[in-house]
């Protein structure tokens, strides 16, 4: 035990502390007839909680960890002893990582290779040991200056071919540890500016590394899923995978949509212009939602401000889309959230966890409740009745003119009903 | 003649000229071996200039028209001889137009046909006459209170079938004009709240809707293009044709990538978080490009303005991005735009319009000229040039593990070359 | 009694009600030793709820409410008669008028007084019988067409002279009818194009106007406050009273900061790019803050939506700044907000300001208990204890050379503390 | 002569060449009676060519200059000498800097003082040599871990004794150096969240702090301007100089509209939702236009990209207000832009300052022929011309009663008159 978090235990379930506690999640509560914890399926990231040293675009470091500076085995060591030591007072059942996260970039790609197999082999013990499990690995090609281009998109093939290594060696690792998922975030997989870009060729670049990435994870038997994640924009003036619908495009146009799903990320629905329900409820009705990432932005910033959630009513209505895709099966909610750049302290990392930990099991009984209730549901379907008789679903698969021909015949002069918004926001209201 | 545009003459090419004139649209001028006007193809929308009464969400009508109010076929009639003086002034190719834009809403639905038919048999011979010809056709299925949850989507399936009447109607009358395409804007195509609305099968009807009319322009023997023009929101909270790449995710789902193209607005690609050169080119590499609405949106305001173009520099790169694509083939530039509300005059009109045009005609030209240079295409093609190798080809149709290998093997490191960016903006900035 | 609302009974304080009742919102609760009523001050504004007809940019009235077509004063009377009934129906003690949603415009202005005499006459018994108070009268100086280019700061001095009559006769009539406050919201002063405008001189008109407002309601011995509501945009492209902090500096520049405060709206803030919070912590530090218009913008549109607060935690942060602001004096929570254009039912008018009554109940207590518990504020406090000290205090009545000669005598090399801002929100979370 | 730049001279003014050289700025030439420079009076950024190393928030430094690591006062000259062999390259007239861009920070206060005097001597030769004067110094206060909660707003006030020292020590450095600017951007000057947070005490710190600074500049004789830099956000979530109208307000609440300007910057008016001339304008108009910072954003990022200027008709409309407001006095145009990250080469930064350089020159041509031409002057006149009556002027200096009674006795029906916004966008399009 390092004295990192000093004397912090392991956090109970205590409705009634004002310390450090869960007041909200207990892993045993039964919910829909699953425990609190299956449901939710909580995961720490590693990067912002033990690689991300507290810089902005305006400042340096801030954290000042006893692991820093993080080029360093032995240190990234003592960065696993910690970061295991957390997830074992915060009892979540998963983690995730880049490799960058956790291991030094060595000389060479062999190198850094090595390492990787190093630290993973590091981890095993500790995994068996505190029950953690990983949640999904996945491969840094965004911070090291040769992927300033980008990865698979790179107009230099020497790049493509470093990020098919780099992402053999990651699915490796990932395979190695039982990771459930294995994910792909293009944060440099887009452009600058168009007058340099050959948009076609690096689309057809993009498909083709997907495609080969899910051969490869056939060929070695990982049975996780496969992720992408999309964001819009930032650090690239535009992404690939600007969101949900683009990324459905894509699966399309490269025949990889039963192969493939999302991980969606609140905070890079927002910046798409999208609620995150509404990220959640397309992923459903696409057959493709995979996992989350269970972070806020702010609403007034303009960038990934990734913050831990904090807001129980918004929670409540992302848990219920996932509620309805039938919850998580290997996907989880990931906290891919970070600090404040002034919250400094260990304890800092621990409470706001715990608290975001608190606002998801509020947020996803409240909408176990409405589900349950079933009053939402009732409305929406009453709201469709119409489609259910046989004349309705007749003109549906019939043609324009039949349709065209019943208007005229029958003098047809349709009437709107209330859509009951505030009725419905109401009663969500009485469930949050 | 009426007396609207008073004593206005149609409009010559007169680049000294500081009155009514085009001072850089020449519409014989040859560019890259076409007519200027043949590129252009420009299209005044019905709806901005003739039937919109100034109004905004907290104001009434600013321009007390001669044909308001617009609830009578003689006034609607003079409102046509009005905006076919408009276009012979202008010496526009086309025109476009909604259902409702034309003649006023019948008491039934037969009523409103008839008056369709009556008032598009009133423009025939002026199109003759003229040698106006229809760009596109289009059924405004967002303005009457009937259409307040959708046209295709709405909950009702009356209102399903109002709107294949109503398709078919205006598509009839599109064909009886000779337009050279079929617009499907969605406005009310999408939700207000996610609570009402059951998303997986609004898409299924829009999905059917899309392929009933596609069947009936077939039946019907509609050579034109139908073009679906996506928006992300306004007035609905979300709509389902949100940019290109989701309804090319749209068309993919139900198999009609081959039948329906885009019709790209600046102002709606700004909404959805793009250039408007971004969504020119992703449609272009998705072969989809069907034709553009050339409006500007305020960069600072988060609603559609449809403001007259006036930027040379970004519409120069639109057309950079349409020339690339090979030009229009049925599609044409449509000014989507709209007087401001307190340009009350008829003068304003013609002003707004021509100049408009000449910024396109600047744009184009600009446009032209870049790519007869040449500087940028070959910059981006040596950025590529490494893919043009054997090994590479070889590379990108093989797998993870050949790739990866080779990174061991030669122990590969690349190095990052410049992309040159603001070079490339320099060069841009020789020729708008 | 009309039958609008046909057999709706005046809501009562019921928590277990799944109908038609307050589930939070008991008038008579004490909170901080005041009545919750007393608190909240609410009010209902007649525009949204009873004048606008469901229209929207893309489309036409929807509601088609008994008083409709509104150009008499007949059925003026029956929508004063129906808007009492839902006063009486929610228990508010207030509402809020402009003179265009009251009584139609007249030929003349001269008529347009009278009917406001008219109909402000026709409100006073009313008012004596149900005991609902005015909370607010303004002037709608932005609908007309005669106001398309400002009122004040219009480029036409009669127009400036129309504004000066409406204010007059707007100002009267809220006297009459013993309103607390007057309200300026400057729809259009602002601008559509800076290339038309005169910035500075419509600011010394805007100055001039505002300070012969005041002039004149000290004259008169109104007593209310008078607020300028600021709004960023829309409809125009810039408006005047952009924010909290553009209307201060407004204020200053005029010597009008003792005479005038501001309401602030939610919606109003977002388009601004603030918090709601923000905007309130701001004029409590500064002093001018007057009233609020509690109504949510959509986060992902960006036009003023003016939808019924539904969110709680939000809300609770609100009512924390007015709280700690001292609460209303003449101010109070007004409800501007407006229907879902599909809310077409008289019961959906019911339902929303219930439910939005129900919110604000919520989130004013959570508000008054996370005063009462006083941990944030005492952390707050701890945070800058070293600001108590004297010789803190005298380095900031000091100069820079002697607080820099400390820092290089002492060799003062400070270091950072935790901000605690997740800590912070987890408390927040308790009360919420 | 380092080998830095390589064998690039200093650019010429050559209109026909396809290389390195000014095709539209001559230094010389003479525009409205003055010479182009001297109008522009263009500035170097220190901190962006040379003391940013190419990082973003994902990812590390691309650059890899021969100064770096920036840890040694050798390699800060080294980095000095060969930002002014650009400086001789580009015939640039000024520099700026922060402190932290021309010297490591030292152990302590005094060695990190010491080292910015040692600098600051080796740039005087340099600057007499060249003819390269220093446009404005100022300090960085927002990089090092000490400011992460503020500088003068700091809740420690050893942060704030710390900042009084750096500012004297900068502001020292800058007369020195005979700087005709000082500049302060108050980048942490603001909150992450309100919850920590004491607003009106921080603005007072503020507002001490400025006095302080404005004191000091008056007793040691510094007679340049001294300059706020407003911003909305970034890296804060909220910045107390939000924009030019809040600055405005702040100023006049300390008394010190009349001591402190603004230097302005288009990427942050359009992050706080303004245009780049409505900034300038309202800064003209308010007497406190100091400074501009020409650099744009993308306008579909949400983040300060700052890029070099590359929109004619932007950067026209931009130096249209600057010359309406009569030319910059003390001010210049810094380019505070960078590099795109993907920009490697030294070759980028002189190609990106020279395309700057041209736009700037071939924008503030066209605004002197805008000018010169005086149509936009005319019609602006023109179109509030009737408050140039005695009658207008009497009305505005009196009452609200007496316009009232004019309204009812005359009978006043103002009539809208057409704005002619797009008559004059494309007066504007005539000169761009």
């Amino acid at each position: 035990m390092t004295d990192f978090f000093k004397d912090i235990e392991p956090l109970n379930y205590d409705p009634s502390s004002e310390g450090l506690a869960f007041r909200h999640y207990d892993a045993d509560e039964t919910v829909m007839g699953k425990r609190l914890a299956d449901h939710l399926r909580f995961s720490v990231a590693y990067w912002h909680s033990f690689a991300w040293e507290g810089g902005d675009p305006f400042g340096g470091a801030t954290f000042e960890r006893p692991w820093h500076p993080q080029d360093d085995m032995g240190r990234a060591k003592m960065k696993a002893d910690i970061a295991f030591e957390m997830f074992r007072i915060l009892r979540v059942p998963f983690y995730c990582w880049h490799d960058a996260d956790i291991r030094p970039e060595g000389d060479s790609f062999a190198e850094s290779r090595d390492r990787l197999d190093e630290i993973t082999d590091y981890f095993g013990p500790k995994m068996e040991e505190t029950g953690v499990n990983l949640l999904w690995g996945t491969a840094n090609m965004f911070g090291h200056r040769r992927w300033m281009s980008g990865a698979a998109t790179n107009p230099d093939p020497d790049v493509f071919a470093y990020a098919a290594a780099t992402v053999k060696s990651c699915m490796d690792a990932t395979k190695k540890l039982g990771g459930q998922n294995y994910v792909l975030w293009g944060g440099r997989e887009g452009y600058e500016t168009l007058l340099n870009t050959d948009m076609g060729r690096e689309r057809q670049q993009a498909g083709r590394f997907l495609q080969m990435t899910v051969d490869y994870a056939k060929k070695i038997g990982f049975d996780g899923q496969i992720l992408i994640e999309p964001k819009p924009q930032e650090p690239t003036k535009h992404q690939y995978d600007y969101d949900v619908a683009t990324v459905y495009g894509f699966l399309k146009e490269f025949g990889l949509e039963g192969e493939v799903k999302v991980n969606i990320e609140q905070g890079h629905a927002i910046l798409a212009g999208h609620s995150f329900e509404h990220e959640l409820a397309l992923a459903r009705e696409l057959g493709i939602l995979g996992s989350i990432d269970m972070n806020r932005n702010d609403y007034q910033s303009g960038w990934d401000t990734d913050q831990f959630p904090n807001n129980v009513p918004e929670v409540a209505l992302a848990f219920y889309e996932v509620l309805r895709a039938g919850g998580f099966t290997k996907g989880g909610t990931n906290f891919d959230a970070k600090l404040r750049r002034q919250s400094l302290d260990p304890v800092d990392l621990i409470a706001a966890h715990a608290g975001g930990m608190d606002v998801c099991a509020r947020g996803l009984k409240a909408a176990a409740t409405m589900l349950e209730d079933g009053t939402l549901e009732k409305m929406r379907d009453a709201r469709y009745a119409g489609w259910e008789t046989d004349a309705a679903k007749s003109m549906l698969s019939g043609d324009l003119e039949s349709a065209a021909a019943r208007v005229e015949a029958e003098g047809l002069d349709p009437q709107p009903r209330s859509g009951r918004q505030e009725v419905l926001e109401n009663i969500v209201n009485r469930f949050v």
